[in-house]
């Protein structure tokens, strides 16, 4: 069995964001993130102290705004709008979920999709759907297809089962495993037969947000299972699959720590490269 | 085997559709779709009559601008913005594909969403995506599924296999089977062993665009084949599917014509009344 660890994908990654700021930086542009943080959630701080050390790692700004857990929608709104017309600030990021008093739905219409490093306007999540290379995907299954890259996992006429629905990482997930050309099936809690269904999969991927859920009747020996579960497992982390129950037959399995997760932060510094890259290249137009 | 033709699902949607029409003009409103229509195209000019037909049999009014094949893009957005400003327009339908000359990817971003009857804009395209019940679908995905709840076949927990991943049905379409609760499995000409994917299928549902490709191996004897196809065998109409090579077979399949093509016209109708509906309430609010 091999062990699809998120690091080594990350230093590959990050060898090349350095020379993409380096070259930024010749013509004066630092790609820059600006962080909306709603309040002190345990799990945003340390989202926010990983985002960080990334991008230092790569010689590119984060800028974190952090907002009373009280805020208003008019100063959340203002505060993106702000953002959106600020020219050094690349990409926009806000920590979901919002606290219940403030809407959603309203900031994914306000923030500019050309900043929107996250997949939350509707335009970048019609673009996801319709296949455009141009969109900025969610970056947790954008993380899944930078996993498989470099691992040169290739997706073309593979029976890829992705279990989960979510338009977070399910269905943006299964429409970027189309772009490469992969026969995907889509399950869920509906799905008859899910063990069946799993075990007919060249690749696995489970994003159902269900600890432990895929069990040894779910695999088999020549099998490849990507886990984008993070689940907690009494004061413990585990992902959708049951590792210990299944490591030992599949082929090849991402760890829950330490796999799909980790590469997450990565992609959001690859947006805000390309979009720092897009902006100089629309502005000596 | 039964055959799923599409005229009695139409005479069941028009008897609704005149119930709501009748209760519309208690408010003095008349659904009106405004349809688009550039140059003299055959087959244009085919589904114009076909939507005036239905149109007037339920009590709705249609609109054709007829504009010169030599339209400019400038006079094309001015007409759909008049049209997106007109109170007395609640669909906006236009032909595709455009003249090589007009940008489809401008127009979408202009055409109102509330109006957007056939899924042109961003907006509608995420919504369906995002399995919002409030979106209007592209008309030929949700004929199919039109069809499917006529003959009351259910869809939760079935195995759907979808041959065709265009954003026009087969990604479409598989969302809304997923809300459906199916397992969807979206085939292409990538997929490796496409009769035996198929064949696996409890519905099966071609919408690739190529002429009779279903054939005998890819279906079983308690398969329902759905043929969204419409394709030229030299001067006849034909589906996706090989309907004498697989009919005798399977438990029931739309032909074509008369299958789900002939429900496509309804869904525009319904659509447009759906907008009717929608402003009345916005109106009074």
């Amino acid at each position: 069995m091999q062990e699809l660890k998120g690091m080594p994908v990350v230093k590959s990654l990050t060898e090349g964001f350095l020379t993409e700021t380096e070259t930024l930086l010749k013509s004066n542009v630092i790609p820059k993130l600006s962080v909306i943080r709603i309040g002190e959630r345990d799990d945003d701080l340390a989202y926010e102290r990983g985002i960080i050390k990334r991008f230092q790692a790569a010689n590119a700004y984060v800028d974190v705004i952090a907002l009373p857990i009280n805020v208003t929608q008019e100063n959340l709104e203002k505060t993106i709008i702000h953002l959106n017309n600020d020219k050094s600030v690349h990409g926009i990021l806000i920590f979901r979920p919002l606290p219940k008093s403030l809407s959603e739905d309203r900031i994914k219409n306000i923030i500019a999709p050309e900043k929107d490093m996250d997949c939350m306007s509707m335009k970048n999540i019609a673009q996801v759907f319709a296949g455009d290379s141009g969109a900025y995907p969610p970056c947790t299954p954008q993380a899944v297809i930078e996993l498989l890259d470099y691992y040169n996992i290739d997706l073309t006429g593979k029976k890829v089962t992705v279990v989960g629905r979510s338009l977070v990482v399910g269905k943006p997930l299964s429409m970027l495993l189309l772009t490469r050309n992969a026969t995907v099936t889509i399950c869920h809690t509906k799905t008859v037969n899910l063990a069946e269904e799993c075990k007919k999969a060249d690749i696995l991927i489970a994003c159902a947000g269900a600890a432990k859920m895929i069990k040894n009747n779910y695999v088999h020996s020549d099998q490849i299972v990507i886990d984008v579960g993070i689940n907690m497992d009494g004061d413990k982390l585990c992902g959708d699959v049951d590792y210990e129950d299944t490591a030992d037959i599949v082929k090849a399995i991402t760890p829950v720590p330490g796999g799909v997760g980790t590469v997450t932060t990565s992609v959001l510094l690859k947006h805000t490269i390309q979009s720092a890259k897009r902006a100089i290249k629309f502005e000596s137009k």
